[in-house]
């Protein structure tokens, strides 16, 4: 496999000085997911999405990319998983009679209605998939949730080496951090710590907050929302859209959390 | 047309302290891109984009997109741009007889290769398109470099107002910035400044560097190169199949471009 970071030469400019340095950088490839399901008893091979990613826990990526968009709902319906065609193309062969609605791929739902594409067609999109807001039940303590971002920044490996990666990380009310993923993609590690909790599993995650190292943007509270997490906390801004979808569909959101202090933008109750 | 920032109450943790006060968070809608043409001397509309962006300079977004794209190459491919539907769809009339190749957008070019997909089908599908290596004569002054992220903090209104926002800048070796565009979306950010220059008539830029705020990605990358632009700094990390095209194609690749310092990854000799 390739691995996560690689090797480079660098000229690194100091002021004025100039020193040509060994240095690593976060690795950068293409992945290929291609599903494999039945049409009228007819096998059938799609290519569903190529997305820039950072190597490993391909297979994370692939189910959880399939969860988030709503193409799968449990681990009964994947009859294996595997690699083809080298290392950047991965297989996930879906068991027969499991229903799969290939035109949600295509990003069609936006437009659905005769309005034209807005915020309000988004989230509509969501609920005809059959996203519901989540329930009350679960609770965050402050101090967990102001640990989170150093906690994070411990365990990230390859960051440290190339300083170019996204993180994410499924957590408990404890604090204890469960799944963390790197990629060069914010969407991607998402996708990889889903498609953790989904092989073992663990789907709807109705007790985990999700932790991302960047912006909560729209697409990242769908994720979060869609696998069932009550909770996304955000080191920088959220966007209008992620608020809104937040508000409607019930899920906590956190932002700018820095040392002390953080925003709460939707679900406050959870915060105890 | 919808702002770019809008307001919102939130709850603030300090410390223990909780306040609710007011604030602005970016906006994000999504935006459909519509392109009509002819095929066969019919016309045709397709939908070839549906992005998330902050809204603002739509006509630039989707005339940039299409130019990284390889869709459309000078102004006179274009007749008419306008929103259609709303605020959040518009629409890109081509003039009869420019040629289309639609299937580039599916970005199903990554898997022309019998060897499955990987960084070096990424590049060939580049020179498919037609893309070449830049020539060599612009020269950047190391002290314009330097300067070049606290130019773009100072012009980045809605950052300022949101904290969530990405920004790109065109500027020239003696430091002047040219124009500046932000988006919640860091691809949506280049394509605006790329369509900005497009609508100018200044493709290729060919003595222009390109700014942005966040990492050097592959796409940032194929960007700044089919626009000719033959320099890209960023102020965070880049990939490895960045540095790969960068090094490639001949464009000049900054990155951790911070105080006095910055690190180049490709075409030093541009650096005066």
């Amino acid at each position: 496999m390739t691995g996560r970071s690689q090797a480079i030469s660098v000229t690194k400019m100091r002021g004025n000085l100039r020193e040509i340095l060994d240095d690593r950088i976060a690795v950068e490839e293409p992945l290929e997911i291609r599903l494999g399901y039945d049409v009228d008893g007819q096998r059938q091979t799609s290519s569903v999405s190529i997305t820039m990613r950072t190597p490993g826990d391909d297979d994370d990526l692939a189910t959880g990319f399939l969860v988030s968009e709503s193409i799968i709902r449990s681990p009964d319906d994947v009859a294996i998983i595997k690699p083809c065609r080298g290392d950047n193309t991965i297989r996930v062969e879906l068991e027969s009679g499991v229903d799969v609605d290939l035109d949600r791929l295509q990003r069609h739902f936006y437009t659905t209605s005769s309005c034209g594409v807005c915020g309000k067609t988004s989230l509509d999109a969501l609920r005809v998939q059959g996203v519901e807001a989540l329930a009350d039940d679960a609770r965050f303590p402050r101090d967990v949730l102001v640990r989170m971002p150093e906690r994070l920044r411990e365990v990230q490996a390859t960051f440290d080496e190339t300083g170019g990666l996204h993180a994410a990380a499924a957590f408990d009310p404890c604090g204890e951090l469960l799944i963390v993923r790197e990629d060069v993609g914010r969407h991607n590690a998402v996708d990889k710590v889903i498609g953790a909790l989904f092989a073992d599993g663990r789907l709807p995650a109705s007790q985990l907050g999700l932790m991302v190292s960047g912006r909560a943007s729209f697409e990242l509270m769908q994720k979060a929302l869609v696998a069932g997490m009550p909770l996304l906390a955000a080191v920088s801004a959220p966007s209008s859209l992620a608020v809104e979808l937040a508000r409607e569909f019930n899920v906590t959101l956190i932002g700018f959390l820095r040392g002390d202090n953080f925003n709460i933008y939707a679900g406050e109750d959870r915060i105890a």
